[in-house]
């Protein structure tokens, strides 16, 4: 490991596939330890390809990028699961680290993988089965009732990939369009909850306060900390579960469960293994952020302190609007952030550098305080009003989405 | 102002002169707001250089790499003060706009323009004279006796080119050598303070609580937040006194007010206008940082909240012993910070990934807490730790500099 060191600084070299956001905010985050992030992009104008020293262009399913990628890298990880396991493989093999390693990764990358894996440890998740044909189907809603959840094993995100199915020919046509799917329990649930954890491979582990993640059309527009109302057995056995799939998988780097409220306690819904928008409160929100914390556990460093920072913590992602960039015909962006900055100059701004595309997520806002209506309300209508430029939605907070 | 934006992005450059640490701590605060910072380095090797993605090599005393950075920038500032006046005015002459503007940047790069300054505008600093020859000299000290301190007006920092002088003889000698000399009263100081506001051109001003600043040879050691024992009144006089001096010369940026305090009070010892080794703490321990600060203010943009995050919060230089890099036979530094992290979970590290040599400051860290004792002894070990990386100095707390 010593020759993989920076012969600048003689420290390591982090070498991170996918040059987004989180790529760029764990950039930010190596500048810190001293370490300046080396990026596999796929463009110049991808969000941490605009900030970063050290950016390579290439393809993460181009072997020989992610082997110009590894050499002289201290390790190679991820801001996405996107790269194909045989490459992973292929770098293990000439002596290249990679973290996580891709036998704990599939089980990110492949829900089917993942369902297996859970059900073999016993932990819980909602009913379900893989399904190559439409008889499948029928089978498992004889058994849990229609309508059932149809999700890709691969490459869903962001609500992508994943079908609510009322009938057998609308099973048909995915199966038809997709091959063979995860048949899935539509699951009464109260909320979503996520638990992060992050995992050296010495084997410490570190946990945040488990969250609830705000999701509109399947996509997060919100993260609330501590998750309000939970009890202290259920956020505990929230972290437990996280810390044993983390310890039973092998992960190495963050692990971020998303799991499903029920009435009788969480159900694992999926993972990522990576900084995820869950942790992005963690920034200012705890003693570590998750995308330090990443670049410790890869490196096999200690880890960090994990407790929350203040009472209340609320990020709300700022998601592009009706129009793009090009059509956009609301106040220019600088004139935006502007008026964020006066009106709430406690709220912390994270832009990602990215070109406005409806859904898109262009950046976040973190506020923090002991009240959570107050901080709510700040976060929601500070990432509104940068999101949209409308002032009359963005200054009183809408409730209709406050259910608890 | 619009054609001065990033056409990836359409938000501003700003452009800093000097590739050192504030410089790479300003680029991770840019980063958050979308921006990327375009430094001036002397060096592909400076720090800022080794992490930002828009670096020139230039000599910030040749005009000609000055224009070079201030094209297509929004604004251009400084991590120094090195940079001539009449280079700065021929930016300004060219339609760039630069922040401080060269009229107030002169008050932190020479020491006699400060003190005329001041005296003009009534507030407190020691008694002080100009000296072209040993006679001003002799006259200074007939009045307010030996010994005095002589400064030479331009180029000093981090104690040198300061002299504690006791004989004519030496003033002498060091008038033949400098030409011009400050010459100061040696003031009865109880300790160091430094207040830091921040000014925008709109003339918006933020203002930090007042630090305790704990030098040693002339280099700041520690910073303890808040000031330890300062009285209400004291710490409100001496952000006024900030605030007033921001207002007067046109700050636009960064302002930190070195001061000594006496039993009469507060005197101004010299003014920096830049992110300052005074506001450190503020990365983890202010709402917003002095980087992302400084940002807001030279881009005109409203600038955030101040408020300290935590009761007490301590910065630790970190600073190079005895050994230079190729020299060094304790523990290498992957090996330090790795100890540095199990040791100190919570302790904030920024290394600024520069080789070491003896005094050099080579990075600091950051603790947070509510008992002073406590924390000062967490920072001031990790930061004795990774400088001289002996273990026994640095586990426990050695108080023989804490006097009060």
């Amino acid at each position: 490991m010593a020759d993989s060191l920076d012969p600048r600084t003689r420290l390591p070299v982090v070498a991170m596939v996918g040059g987004g956001q989180l790529s760029r905010m764990t950039h930010q985050a190596a500048i810190a330890l001293g370490q300046s992030l080396r990026v596999l992009a796929t463009d110049p104008a991808e969000s941490a390809a605009l900030v970063a020293a050290d950016v390579q262009i290439g393809d993460h399913r181009e072997l020989a990028d992610l082997q110009r990628l590894a050499d002289g890298a201290t390790v190679v990880t991820f801001d996405h699961e996107h790269v194909p396991t045989e490459h992973l493989r292929a770098l293990e093999a000439t002596g290249h680290r990679v973290a996580p390693g891709p036998a704990a990764l599939v089980h990110a990358q492949d829900k089917l993988v993942l369902r297996a894996a859970l059900a073999a440890a016993g932990e819980p998740q909602p009913a379900w089965v893989a399904a190559t044909g439409v008889a499948d189907v029928e089978a498992f809603a004889a058994g849990h009732g229609w309508p059932v959840v149809l999700k890709t094993p691969r490459g869903g995100y962001d609500g992508r990939g994943v079908f609510v199915v009322d009938r057998p020919a609308e099973a048909a046509d995915l199966l038809a369009r997709h091959g063979t799917l995860l048949v899935e329990q539509r699951v009464e649930m109260r909320r979503e909850l996520a638990a992060q954890v992050a995992r050296s491979p010495f084997g410490q582990v570190a946990v945040w306060p488990v969250v609830e993640t705000v999701q509109r059309d399947g996509i997060c527009n919100e993260v609330l900390v501590p998750a309000p109302g939970l009890s202290d057995e259920l956020a505990t056995a929230a972290q437990e579960l996280a810390v044993r799939i983390a310890d039973r998988l092998g992960v190495v780097g963050m692990l971020a469960v998303e799991l499903f409220e029920t009435a009788d306690g969480v159900l694992v819904n999926e993972l990522a293994m990576r900084p995820h928008n869950s942790g992005h409160w963690t920034i200012e929100g705890s003693r570590t952020s998750q995308f330090e914390q990443h670049l410790r556990a890869v490196l096999d460093y200690p880890l960090g302190a994990t407790e929350a920072v203040a009472p209340v913590v609320v990020m709300a992602n700022v998601l592009g609007g009706a129009a793009s960039t090009e059509d956009w015909a609301g106040p220019a962006l600088d004139e935006r952030i502007h008026h964020l900055m006066a009106h709430w100059p406690d709220v912390k701004l994270h832009w990602y550098g990215k070109g406005q595309r409806p859904g898109r997520k262009l950046g976040h806002v973190t506020a923090l305080g002991s009240d959570l209506g107050d901080v709510r309300a700040r976060a929601v209508a500070a990432a509104r009003y940068l999101a949209d430029g409308v002032v009359d939605d963005a200054f009183a907070f809408d409730d209709d989405d406050d259910d608890h």
